[in-house]
C-alpha cells in the first residue's frame, strides 16, 4: 500500500508530501541558533513568502522555565523576525476556546495579519491549541512547531490535526492545518521526565506494529540506547517515525479514505481506558495506548489474523522494557464497551478496530465481537 | 484571464468546479420540499456519503418568525435525516466565538460525529457562524449554505469563507470550508426589507463592474423588474452573480494568488466607511460598497485608467435607481485614509486598490498616492 523505504538524508530532513502544502521536518541536536534560516526557507515556500516580519511564540510554563523560548525567539531576531512570548500553563486543561480567545487577544493587539508566523513550543497540548489559532486567525496563519516531547516529536507536531478541548468531548473543536515546518532538537528530550519518555515510546513501537516490521527488530536492538536518550538513537527513531507519519498523513491528508486510521492501532481500547480511568487518572495516553495495542494484538489472534504468542509477546516484551504497562485488568469492562462504543472510526452500530495481519502490517475491521473483546480486556 | 461566458443551464444550477470540494448552487421558486432531495445528492458527492442521518439547522429569529426553519426541518426529515433547529438572535453580534462556543454545547448534546450536517440558514451573520462551527467541529462537519437575503445569496454563501467576530477586529477568526452545496430560494427575497435588498444590489453591480459589462448592461434594462422582486429577474441576477463568484473563487480558492481580491473593488473605501462611521451606524455594508465603488471609480479616473465620465456616470446612475448612496463627503477623510491603511490587501505600507481599467476589467494596484485618495473622498 505503501512504500516504506527509508529515505534517510545526511541532513537528517524527512519531507512531508502535501503538493502545495508539503513541509521539512528537521531533526538537530542542540540547535537553537539553526531555527531561524530553517525558520525563514521554510515559509519561503508558503503563501508569506519572505515578508513575515512578526511572530507570536506559544509555549508553557516548564518549557520557558527552561529558559528555550528566549533562544527561539533570538534566533527569530536574527532572520528579522521580531517575536512575542505568550507562556500559558503547563496541562490538558490549557488546551480550551478560552485559551485560545486569549492568543486571538494577542494578535489583535500585535495587529497580526496573514504573515504573523505562529510557533507552537511545546508538548502536544501547545501544538495543537497554537496550531488551532494558525488555523482560525485570518482564515490561516503559517505555523512552524517545535515539539519538546518525544510524543509530539513522533506523532502530534506531524500531520495537521490541530484542536482544542470541549468541556464534554475531547479534541471535538479543531481543524486540518498543515505547518509550514516542524523542528525537532533532541537536546529538549533530555529534560523530559522518564515517564513522558516512555509514553513517546509507546507511540514509537506503534508505527513498527502498523508499517514497519523492520524498525521494530532495530527497536529492539537499540531499547537501552534509546532510554540512555543517545542524540544518535533518538534521532534514528524520530526520523524513521515521522517518515512512516509522513507517508500515511500524504496518502490520506483529511481522513477521508480510512488510510490515515491506520495510526490508531491501539487507539480503540487505550482512547476508552483513558476514559472510563479519566484523563487525569493513573493512565496517561501512552500508557493507555500500550496497553490497548497489546489487547488489540490478543484480538489480533483471536481472529486468527496472526498467531498466538510471536507478535504479542515480542510486543509484550519490548514495552515491558520501556517501562510501560500491557494491562489494565481493573477497569471495568462493561465500561470499556462502552467508551468503545463511542468511537469515532465506527459505523453502523459495529466497533471498528485496526488490527494487526502480521508484524508491519495493520487492516481497519468490523468483525471482532463483544465476547471475543471482553475476553481480551481481562487477559 | 477568466472565461466570463455564461453557462445558464435549465434547471438553474451553478457548479462551483474546486475539485474533489466541488458543489452545486441551485436557485429555485418556493420550494421547501425540494431541498431534502438537493442536500441527499449534494452530501453523497462528500465524505459523508450516504450516512449522513442528523442534522443542526443554524438560524436567527427573524427567520424562525416567518415559519421557515420548519419547513427545512420537515424537507431534511422526507430524507431520513433528523434536524435540531438553533435559534440565535438576529443581528452582527451574533456572529461570536461566545455563539459559536453554544453551538459546540448542542452539537456535544447531540453526540454530533463527521457525518452530522450543518445547515446555515439566514443571512450573512448566520452563514459566517453556522460555516465556522461547521468547519471546526470534529474538523469539518459537512454544511450546506441556505442564505435568505440577496447579500447572501450572490455574496457571503458562495466561496468557504466562514468566520466570527473578535471585538477588536471584524471577521478575524475563520476558516476557509467549502459548503457541500448552496440552495437558494428567490421565495425569502419577499419578505426582505427594501434596504436589505438594496444593499445586495450593491454586490451585484459589483460582479458586472470587475468581470462582466454586458451583465451591467443587463442591469441597467432590468433594474425595475429587479426592484419589483420578480422571480425571474432575481433568479437571472442570482445565477450570474454567483457563477462569476465560483469563476474566481475557482481560481484563487484561499485568497493566496490574488485574483480573488477583485471581489474587493469597492471595499477598500468601503470598509473604511464602516470602521469610521461605525459598524452599527448609518451605513450598511452595501451602503458603504456603493459609495466606495464609485470613488474608487474616481480614482481610476485620476490615475488615467478610464475616462472622466462614462463608467463612473454609468455606475452612479444604476446605484441611485437602485436606492443606493453614491457619496459620504461628511466623515472625515483623515480617519477614513488611517483605516484604509489597515486593510489586509495593503504590502509594505501602500494601500492597494482594485481599480477599473474599463468596464468589466480591474486590477489590483498601489500606485494611487494620498492626495488622489483624499480628492476622491471629498468629491
Amino acid at each position: 500500500m505503501f512504500s516504506t523505504e527509508t529515505t534517510h538524508e545526511v541532513d537528517h530532513t524527512v519531507a512531508v508530501p502535501l503538493g502545495p502544502r508539503s513541509y521539512n521536518i528537521r531533526v538537530v541536536a542542540n540547535d537553537p541558533a539553526g531555527f531561524g534560516p530553517f525558520a525563514r526557507a521554510e515559509l519561503a515556500r508558503t503563501w508569506a513568502g519572505a515578508s513575515c516580519r512578526s511572530a507570536l511564540i506559544v509555549t508553557d510554563m516548564h518549557i520557558a522555565d527552561l529558559g528555550i523560548p528566549a533562544t527561539i525567539q533570538a534566533s527569530l531576531g536574527d532572520i528579522g523576525i521580531a517575536a512575542l512570548i505568550a507562556v500559558l500553563p503547563a496541562g490538558e486543561s490549557t488546551k480550551s476556546l478560552e485559551n485560545a480567545s486569549r492568543l486571538y487577544d494577542e494578535l489583535v493587539k500585535l495587529q497580526a495579519d496573514r504573515h504573523t508566523l505562529i510557533v507552537g513550543l511545546g508538548g502536544g497540548v501547545i501544538g495543537d491549541l497554537a496550531g488551532f489559532v494558525a488555523a482560525t486567525y485570518a482564515r490561516g496563519l503559517p505555523l512552524i512547531m517545535i515539539p519538546t516531547t518525544l510524543l509530539a516529536q513522533v506523532d502530534s507536531s506531524v500531520g495537521g490535526k490541530v484542536g482544542v478541548n470541549h468541556p464534554g468531548a475531547k479534541n471535538i473543536i479543531g481543524a486540518f492545518h498543515q505547518p509550514a515546518g516542524v523542528w525537532i532538537d533532541t537536546q529538549y528530550l533530555s529534560n523530559l521526565p522518564t515517564r513522558e519518555l516512555r509514553c513517546g515510546l509507546a507511540e514509537v513501537v506503534k508505527y513498527g506494529v502498523i508499517l514497519d516490521a523492520e524498525f521494530f527488530a532495530n527497536l529492539e536492538q537499540i531499547a537501552e540506547d534509546v532510554l540512555r536518550r543517545e542524540h544518535g538513537a533518538l534521532a534514528r527513531i524520530i526520523m524513521r517515525c515521522c517518515e512512516i507519519k509522513a507517508l500515511v498523513v500524504a496518502a490520506d491528508e483529511r481522513e477521508e479514505t480510512g488510510l490515515r486510521a491506520m495510526l490508531n492501532f491501539g487507539h480503540t481500547i487505550g482512547h476508552a481506558i483513558e476514559a472510563v480511568a479519566g484523563y487525569d487518572g493513573p493512565y496517561k495516553h501512552g500508557e493507555a495506548v500500550a496497553v490497548g495495542m497489546v489487547a488489540e494484538c490478543r484480538l489480533a489472534e483471536r481472529l486468527g489474523w496472526i498467531k498466538k504468542g510471536d507478535v504479542t509477546d515480542r510486543l509484550v516484551r519490548l514495552l515491558e522494557r520501556f517501562g510501560l504497562p500491557t494491562r489494565a485488568t481493573e477497569l471495568d469492562t462493561g465500561r470499556l464497551i462502552e467508551a468503545m462504543s463511542r468511537d469515532k472510526k465506527n459505523r453502523n452500530g459495529a466497533i471498528r478496530f485496526v488490527l494487526p495481519r502480521a508484524l508491519g502490517k495493520v487492516e481497519l475491521t468490523d468483525s471482532a465481537d463483544v465476547d471475543d473483546i471482553l475476553t481480551v480486556l481481562s487477559a
